[in-house]
């Protein structure tokens, strides 16, 4: 048999883990062109897992041109998929061509994580997606508010400008910010290319390779990605996601301050992406309690912070702050329009000194058009509108949502409650796979995001999140029909005891 | 006498390390409140240097409140100044305030480089800027671009799209290089946030803390500063800046190759920032035998490459180049709008694909506003027409600086001839430091940037930038009048032989 170890408990799908070791065995020439591979059935049943595994491992191969299958003769390794990795041609006498994937700081090669994103095809049901509904863009009042900067403010906009932000968007921000109850300073705020930007930079102000940053798990891939490249040591702490006890665990943070020297500790207390999990008011007492004692910075990362749908609000660890340790980083993509690449961060004066400075050196400064018409669209209480319309539309479809769960979803499912923000977290039953669950759910046109995908360690492969924010009523209906259906037919199918071995290899998880 | 030691080959400016130097007397608690300090024409003679240097520290340590002149009496510490280094108050229990400080990567404190650009109030005659004038921006024509895309794009716009570029932006390059010549597929275009992000995206991608770079030596500040925050080697290449040899040295170049493992070459080969200089092709062909031969690529930032002004045009590195090693940077900050922070990289396809996993985790993508405005800017031809005006515009700057230059100008001082770009390089006469002399235009209302600002090693401090595509003809003539005449009075000063001292250490630079 072929030499195969798959990791049930790893963030990397099984079926990815399986496609990408028989690659490597072609690559080092343990198989070669003409070898017979197993049928599915048989690899399958050899290695305890879902015959729907093997199947996707050898759909991918094929496409590849690294395996063929024949009808009636099994499948076989060949030749067309070898060509890619020949040695690159040399040219004589000069050196040659550049080898440049020798040049790269690190390897990165094909990411396990960006594979479990699935590619939505038009007409799809995408729970994939926790991003404002195009089609509800208060475009009318943007396009004034384009106008108005194009008529007055144009060679202003125009030109170079300031590395901390666009004037008029700092004053509308912070305005904004006071009618919140939050009192901002201008030397205090930073403009930045949305979130991802400020994790970036507090990035490279703060960090040093192997540093340590204590992060929630699952977290925001993109800030697993902005650390990884940094060459960040991430500290995963448990995310609470059950009724009566939600958001990071206080007591696990604490447990990882005392044994590392964390540099910061990013989190996101409001409806968390994925699990939707909200920061009690204790808890966030604790937290900088903690942070205080160890002298720890807190990143808090707001962005879901307006698009509370119901109970009552909470102060952010900022307005709470009595040490001066926290920083605020949040944006517009939520609450506006993603497509305009503008967010800010709010630290103390010499911390926000250090950040423009790094900003500097990364991008100069952000677009300047969009900072100037967000201002306006701020200025005139287009934003405030909007967001007041949003949260009623994502309220009615999370209330949608949860009743079709309610209604539809075999008793051993369970979702996370949450209070606002654009998804909900789902357990499976256990001994489930999202990934492999999504492999199925695809066929019948409905997409999700597994879980996997949000852990930078232990990962929990029974877990998937719904974004709803972008999904009408009619297809979240829908869509939750279908993945009842499919999710009820996938446990008839392990009742009938076909796959007993990946039963229980899969319930070890 | 105090302990104080400057040093003439630094690219900081005597007047700051002195001032810098006083400060850290008194923080270190060598000088305290109430000593009285030399006077600084005493301080000048026995220091070697200019007294205007001195003059200049104590100006500075004055404003800050750390010195006060008592006529008659002399200058003495005094207290204010100390208040806001006193430690950070703590509240009691709860481990106190944050020591922000203590916790960012970096030691960069007050940045002696960023000192060189002056501030420059209104109503001056800013030679400083290497920039479009906003005065000049086709307004209208803008306007009508972002109509159109409000019009007909706006939803499209306004929601999150794709790493690597708008689509019909990435197009529009596409047809505008085909135009020019140059053959680029869509998976080799990275669209970026101005060049300044090719230049932090290259760094993230290529570059690991104790890499090398071999770059110009003097070049543009924006990189030395990026490549200075990622922890980079910077080897410091000899720019030529005489009439019959211009632009990189390759002998030196290949030199530091010989000696060092180099991860990428950064070069400007068109109108390079500061010098002017332009690579003859010569050079060119032996540039890219040397890489092809170190397989060692080649970053070339063609960001002035449309701005030639006279002579013939040059096919650029990567129009050349046969061994795939050559990433091109540019830019729509020259030849369009600096505000609007979009630019674009080309590079070969693997390289592209890192490049656009490494902007994901930096900012998701550029903003698609300003993409699909530039997109529309491009396809109606404004571009086109806009820069051959431009062209034009700063011919007529360029021709008549030169003779103002020739005119006025006394015989020691020399230009470096240039094609194109949007700068002139000043080397004033042999003792001359440019730092020094801007403390003397500044007065009279002209401002420049001293060559110092733009050395990561080696500094010629009698040299500078004028930057003459912002100033226009009259204020040209004015401005270059005024500072010949400034020249020409510190010229006799010195003849008179009040400060041999400082001609002496200087000349010896």
């Amino acid at each position: 048999m072929l030499p195969l170890q798959l990791q049930p408990e790893s963030h990397i799908p099984l079926y990815v883990q399986l496609r990408d070791q028989l690659r490597a065995l072609v690559h080092s020439g343990e198989l070669r062109t003409g070898d017979r591979i197993p049928a599915s059935r048989e690899l399958a049943g050899h290695l305890g897992v879902h015959r729907t595994t093997v199947a996707t491992a050898y759909a991918e191969l094929e496409s590849e041109g690294l395996i063929q299958g024949h009808v009636g003769r099994g499948t076989f390794i060949c030749n067309a998929g070898l060509k890619q990795f020949s040695p690159a041609p040399r040219t004589s006498g000069d050196g040659g061509m550049l080898r440049w994937e020798s040049l790269f700081a690190d390897e990165r090669g094909e990411d396990g994580l960006s594979r479990l994103m699935p590619d939505v095809p038009a007409g799809a049901i995408a729970f994939t997606i926790a991003r404002p509904p195009a089609e509800l863009f208060p475009v009318e009042e943007f396009r004034r508010c384009c106008s108005a900067v194009m008529r007055d403010q144009c060679r202003n906009v125009l030109q170079l400008g300031s590395t901390d932000g666009y004037e008029p968007l700092k004053r509308s921000v912070i305005e904004m910010l006071r009618a919140e109850g939050l009192s901002v300073t201008d030397e205090q705020l930073l403009i930045t290319d949305g979130g991802q930007q400020a994790i970036d930079l507090l990035g490279k102000a703060f960090l040093r390779p192997g540093d340590s940053v204590a992060i929630e798990n699952p977290a925001y891939p993109g800030a697993i990605a902005t650390l990884a490249g940094a060459r960040i040591r991430i500290l995963p702490v448990r995310v609470n996601a059950e009724k009566n006890s939600a958001g990071l665990d206080i007591d696990a943070l604490e447990a990882v301050l005392t044994q590392n020297r964390v540099k910061f500790v990013l989190i996101t207390p409001d409806f968390h992406n994925p699990t939707g999990t909200t920061l009690p008011m204790a808890e966030r007492r604790r937290l900088l309690e903690v942070a205080a004692r160890y002298q720890v910075p807190v990143v808090e990362d707001t962005i879901y912070g307006r698009l509370r749908l119901r109970g009552s609000a909470m102060p952010s660890l900022r307005a709470m702050d009595r040490s001066a340790s926290v920083i605020q980083i949040d944006s517009f993509s939520k609450i506006a329009f993603p497509g305009l690449r503008v967010g800010w961060c709010i630290a103390p004066e010499s911390v926000t000194e250090r950040l423009r400075l790094v900003k500097q050196s990364t991008d100069l400064h952000t677009d300047q058009l969009a900072q100037a018409t967000l201002a306006e669209f701020i200025r005139r209480g287009y934003l405030v509108r909007h967001v007041a319309k949003m949260r009623k539309v994502y309220l009615r479809r999370l209330e949608t949502l949860e009743e079709c769960l309610e209604k539809e979803m075999p008793q051993e499912t369970t979702w996370t409650p949450t209070e606002g923000g654009m998804c909900l977290w789902i357990t499976l039953p256990p001994g489930f796979d999202a990934a492999e669950f999504l492999i199925h759910a695809r066929e019948r046109g409905v997409f999700f995001v597994p879980g996997r995908y949000f852990y930078s360690q232990h990962p929990q492969p029974n877990t998937l999140r719904l974004g709803f924010a972008s999904v009408d009523e009619k297809n979240i209906t829908r869509g939750i029909h279908i993945l009842a259906e499919t999710l009820k037919q996938e446990i008839r199918k392990r009742h009938r005891g076909g796959n007993g071995a990946s039963h229980a290899r899969l319930a070890l998880v």
